[in-house]
Parts: structure tokens; sequence; C-alpha cells
């Protein structure tokens, strides 16, 4: 939390602002966050693109389950490579396989639509929309820290969806400059080094316990964000931490405001 | 240059702009910069550290002729790695190396100053100032097109100048992402496969004609920016192209107009 009294430079403007989570008892520098779920809606942004798709193809389709759908074969695709049964892939690489995959469980060919087709609705995961606060909430952090993703996206993607959201990251190292998949500690440990900072000297924030709990291994502060709409409406429990995290909040402003 | 009607959308903006230079004949989607001496007066910046330095220690020195003999080992550096002479070293690394080189050089012992005296004033090339048009420059460039460096410099070098100095920049892959030093060709090519680009699709700006020379042979598009200034004053010929480029210009806020 700031202290009451801020610190304040000759032209009585904030001149240092730090926060020293409990876990690493070390002033964080750089907050890097999750983005599928943490800062933007895959399953609305997803839903959308593909009720496009379907309109386009004359297609009956619940869009949602096909959202949902799409995304569970998300950690089975990375931990293929992460197991080394295969080499590194781009995560575009993974998400148009897993395309392919849901279309086959749905009964259609991918053959039967236009490659052009298919990667332009691979390309919604480039294109998603972020929650209503995260914009200003890094923008806020922008100031004190350093701000940027810490996704197993890949750089273009999250570029692309930076660049449509207008998330204003200082640097975006993707999961193709570490070429490694969270929860690997190498998905951690390689972006605080390019940044020239020691692993507590990074916090990660995120929705999902599994990946800061990853962080956490690896010697990263953790901030949980809650996120009870990610899966969808009505999911009992969703959105609740179920350990203490350095902090717990509701929004990416709220976090902000604590740091 | 600008046609005179922009297209326009629903709302009145302008819907998209284009750019499409001569050598690649390919839309420009990302500008990429050289930063030492094109965005940045390093020569300045040193010179002010060098003498910040000297103050502390008690040492007579010209500041800008240390600048200039600490840049003069920077290519020197760069090319043992190029050649395979040594493995991939950060340039923090090198110009730590370098460093050492120029006191010795002036008879002075590395050993007779603590590591962290050295250790800060080779932070200097972490916080050079901008040019005073870069900033403007790269923030109207941002809006149309993807911006970043493309620089010898390492990420978290990269980063620190970005923060200090508010280079609004979309992305940072510095040098050790690529593992490659210009004029390398893997230097201009692993930045734009990563960024979802083919190399026709960036243009280099730049104020060095070996590293514009480079980045063409690459299939980059290529754009000199005029800085006469970077050597210091009066230096016959110092900025002035001697064979075209898609644009010439003499700041990047030119640049930004005519793209």
């Amino acid at each position: 939390m700031r202290p009451l009294f801020l610190p304040t430079n000759q032209l009585g403007r904030i001149a240092h602002v730090t926060f020293i989570p409990a876990s690493t008892a070390r002033t964080v520098k750089a907050v890097l966050f999750d983005v599928f779920g943490t800062v933007v809606d895959w399953r609305t942004g997803v839903a959308a693109a593909v009720s496009r798709f379907a309109g386009e193809h004359g297609l009956e389709l619940d869009a949602d389950a096909f959202a949902d759908a799409w995304r569970s074969r998300y950690v089975p695709g990375m931990r293929r490579v992460s197991s080394g049964e295969r080499p590194f892939a781009l995560l575009d690489v993974l998400h148009r396989e897993n395309l392919d995959g849901v279309l086959e469980e749905l009964g259609l060919d991918p053959g039967s639509f236009s490659p052009a087709a298919l990667d332009e609705l691979n390309r919604a995961w480039h294109l998603l929309p972020p929650w209503p606060d995260s914009v200003p909430g890094i923008t806020a952090l922008k100031r004190d820290y350093i701000v940027g993703p810490l996704s197993n996206g890949n750089t273009s993607l999250l570029l692309d969806m930076a660049k449509a959201g207008g998330l204003p990251w200082d640097v975006i190292l993707g999961s193709d400059v570490s070429r490694a998949y969270k929860p690997a500690m190498e998905a951690y440990l390689r972006p605080a080094a390019m940044l020239g900072l020691e692993p507590g000297e990074v916090m990660l924030a995120a929705a999902h316990e599994a990946d800061l709990a990853a962080a956490r291994a690896a010697g990263l502060a953790a901030a949980f964000i809650s996120r009870p709409l990610e899966q969808g409406p009505g999911i009992p429990g969703a959105g609740v931490a179920t350990q203490p995290w350095d902090l717990s909040v509701s929004s990416i402003t709220e976090l902000a405001s604590l740091m």
C-alpha cells in the first residue's frame, strides 16, 4: 500500500514509489502480466470472431462453446512442447492446429475452408478486447514501474493485440523470445534476465493460481487478479483465490492503487 | 508523401495511411530505428557522464574526447562477436570492456576505481538523451506504424533509455533477442520475423549509410536521417547522404510528415 506521505522531489512531485512484496522482500521494478484472461477477455473476443466466421460460411454453431473448446486445447498443446515431445512451435501455430481439431470434433472438415479464412479466424487471438480496467490500470502502473506481458503468446500476437487494444506496454517479449511456455521456469526467468532484473524485482500479475505458483517458485512476486467472468457467467467459485498472494485484487486499476 | 486527400472512415478520421517505398514496392508496416546517433545523442550523454565521473574522482579529462574514444571501440568490439572470434556478449559487456580499454589508453588503471563506479559510468549508455525531434516524431509515426528500435543495444539498455527519455516504442527487441550485431543479416531479418512481417514490410531509419545498405541488402526499406552533430560540431560532410535512399530527411518529425 502507498505510504500516507510520499517522498517528493524539488518539483513537489512523487520522486519514488516503492512496493516491497512480502514473498520477495525486494522492491518491485517491473509488473509483468499474464494476458489471456487476465488482461484481455479471450472468450468474448474469440466467440465474436467465431460468430462472424459461422455467418460467412452458413454454419450453425454455439460460438461460446466453440471458444471454450478451442481454449481447452491450449494447455495440452503447449505441454507437448514443454515435455520435449515436439520442438518449440509458435502459439500461433498451436492455435491453428487446435482450430483444426475443434472443427473436426464438430464433424467439420478443415480442408473444406480456405486456408486464408482459417488463418483469419486464428487471428482472433491477436485482437482480443482488454477488460475495461486493463488500459487505465496498466497506464497508471507505467508511471512507476516497467510494464509488459509475460504470456504464452508470441511477440507478434502480443504486439498486434497491444496496437488494437491500446495496451501501453513498455516492452513485449513473447514466448518466442524465451522459447518456453509457462509454467516452465525459463518462461519466468528469461524475461526477468533480459530486462536486467533479478527475479525478485519482478511481479507477475495473473488471474490463474497455477501461473502465480510457478512464478513464485521461480522467485517472482505474485499478484492475483480476480476475473470471475473469464470462463463465462455463472461458474461457482470463479475468480476466488484459494491461497494468499502478495496482493489480491479485483482489477488492474485496484492493483495500481495499491502499489 | 501523403496524398492530398486521405481516405477517411465514418468518423471522419484517417482510416489508413500507406507508404510504399521505391526499393521494396511493399506497404510499410513497421518503422524500426537505429538508436545510437539516430534517436539519441550518445556523444553529449556520454560526455556528461564522463564529466561527473571525472569530478567525483578528481580527474582532469577531455570528456568529449573520452566519449569519442569509447565510441571508437564500439564497432571493433562487435566485430569480434560477428566474426565468431568470441561468443555473443551483451553490448553492456562490450561497453564495459571498452571502458577499461579507454582508461588504460589514458594511463589510468581500471582497477583503481570501484567496480560500482565503473558500472555506473557504463550505464550512461542506458540513459542517453533523445534528439529534440525524436519523441514527437516517433509519437506521430506510432499512429500508423509499428515503431521500435533496431539497435545493437541489448533489451534492458533500450528499455531503460525509453523509460528515461520517454521514447514511446511499441516493442523492444534488443540485439540479445536476435543474438546478432548489425550489419549481420540476422540482425535485420530476425526482428522482422518476430514481428510477423516480411522484410519488405519493415523500414529501417538510420543516420549511418552502412547500416542502411545492410538493411537494404536484407530486403528492408531504408530512410536516411541526417544527424550532422552526431560526432560533434564542425565535421565536414557530416550528415550528408552520399547515395539515394527511399527517404532522406533531417529529422524524425520530417520522416513522419512524409509517411
